[in-house]
């Protein structure tokens, strides 16, 4: 199984002609679309999210990871394998969590190239064939990295901000939720939320904290938007304060 | 074949996690995003459109219906089989129309649980494994349950109200047209609006109805969106005047 | 493999509906989601993106192509064959630069109808049912058509116009890169944009164009959106000026 996670958005062709490449390179994979609206040019944000996301994904999935910026520029390519899991994507910090989360983990840098290799469209051009390659069982010519020479191996294993927003103004943290206490509290400002179990255990329009459903710490209202009334955006810092 | 219908937006991993396992579980099942934009927590009007869309279906498809505010409450999974599909989804009304326009049709309460169920995404945990299994021909743990017992069973057989505004602003209703006649009228606040065969039937601005693809009544307006022009949203009531 | 390319959007379930159709009649068969929001209402533009696509897709695909203003009415429906590739559509001039970039090219109108037709949505009952033929090896019935009798026989080979904004403020125009030389400029009313290989070879905010990863002449501004600064949307005149 290949898994998508981007932030190219659902507009264009973009997400088409990297599943074409998939379904032409190996049609007998599946090829799922996990997210697309991954923080948008946001390397950093994305790390936390993704290894929440392949912590609970089907054992020996393929990851093809692209939030690049950098597309174009001298930045490596890169597979690192990790968890019963594989990613590919570029060396800019988005798979340097997922490398450290489930040791023993391996890196490489992509050395084989494709014969046509746009400027702008890496993800179709180089990720997304060998992901397929990946996904077939075959090796791409490839050279080993340490671990401590990819961008993002000083990050700090979970991430005191904002990584997402999804459309109910819920905004997931970089804090995984088992890494915390029934008594932590998170503060945003001036508020100081205490964790619960459901929304349904908070009055209506209470902000609080819960373990969602990636495992992250995620800040919501009980009926209302916690993005909204809080005024957090990817980015915001947290503050963690208790136990 | 399985068929997503849900109100999760295409926003964020919901969807994608979903089908991560059902390719996980049944990776040679097609599994086809239906809709995600069904009608946002409204079981009600989710209900009267899945039922006109299930009559459209390729013979034997397992329909994952989630539209679910409850998620995390008391109320039951079900598995409803009808008109030669199967549903898997809530007992809070989105099943009962399937249940009820294709006899003879069976519910049962879904007693399996997974190992690991989150309390706020059951869709991913709970109903897609479920959906997985009955695609593959397999049965889960499940308890038989009277069709009159379902939530949703003391509904209208047709609703006369809007159930959903797609991107033209035309508004379908929960009436089936092959159950009205070519003199119907459905009137909306002072409007008394004809049915027509097209778009073209009419002059440009002005309302009509008319049978959609999927065979529900829909309210349009030619080269107009009818939901501005009439003020109508999701719930709108809608009368219905003549033979 | 049979990719769609619609104007469709995502909301609703029309995209949908067509997936169950392939997944029915093609089950074996990869169905791709190239592009849902493809110029709407307009099948010029839409033509020249489509065949630009066309290029870089892999051999011996399917296109599903419905942008079809004129849906219900007396349009003939197409089947066109044009390097390696088959399409379906409408004859409204979509196909009708497919037909001319990859000569030799052939086209037929489809003369096989379903046993349920409805007025308003041929993408699922008509040309899905179609590619899923094509796509398993079989021939629909079918009348030859000479390729000059095509609706859009007579436009232009590239389309000095703006075809396709996206997400991110960025112009696709209907002119081939290749066709264009390193010193061609390429003008928005009084601004004479110059060619770059890519974003970073230009100053922040400086509009440009360049060659996109379809092979389209694009039309960028470094760091921001050309649509937004240039006041560009679908259709806008572009003006070629030099080698």
């Amino acid at each position: 199984m290949i898994l998508l996670f981007t932030d190219f958005g659902h507009a264009g062709p973009y997400v088409g002609e990297m599943h074409a490449v998939l379904a032409g390179a190996a049609p007998e994979v599946s090829a799922i679309d996990l997210m697309h609206d991954a923080p948008r040019f946001d390397p950093r944000a994305a790390a936390y999210l993704l290894a929440a996301l392949a912590e609970r994904a089907p054992a020996g999935s393929v990851f093809l990871a692209v939030v690049d910026p950098g597309v174009g520029t001298a930045r490596a390519p890169l597979v690192v394998q990790a968890g019963g899991h594989s990613f590919v994507g570029p060396d800019n910090g988005l798979l340097s969590l997922v490398a450290r989360r489930a040791p023993p983990a391996s890196a490489w840098e992509i050395a084989w190239r494709p014969e046509r290799l746009s400027s702008s469209f890496h993800g179709r051009d180089l990720f997304a064939p060998i992901a397929a390659m990946l996904a077939k069982g075959c090796v791409p010519e490839v050279r080993p990295r340490e671990l401590s020479s990819l961008v993002g191996a000083d990050w700090p294993d979970s991430l005191a901000e904002t990584v997402y927003i999804d459309a109910y103004g819920n905004a997931m943290t970089g804090l995984p939720a088992d890494k915390l206490s029934p008594k932590t509290r998170l503060t945003v400002g001036r508020h100081a939320l205490r964790r619960a179990e459901t929304f349904g255990a908070v009055a209506p329009g209470e902000p609080f904290w819960y373990e969602n459903a990636c495992g992250l710490a995620e800040i919501a209202v009980n009926q209302g938007s916690a993005a909204a009334s809080l005024g957090l955006e990817v980015g915001s810092p947290i503050g963690v304060t208790g136990p």
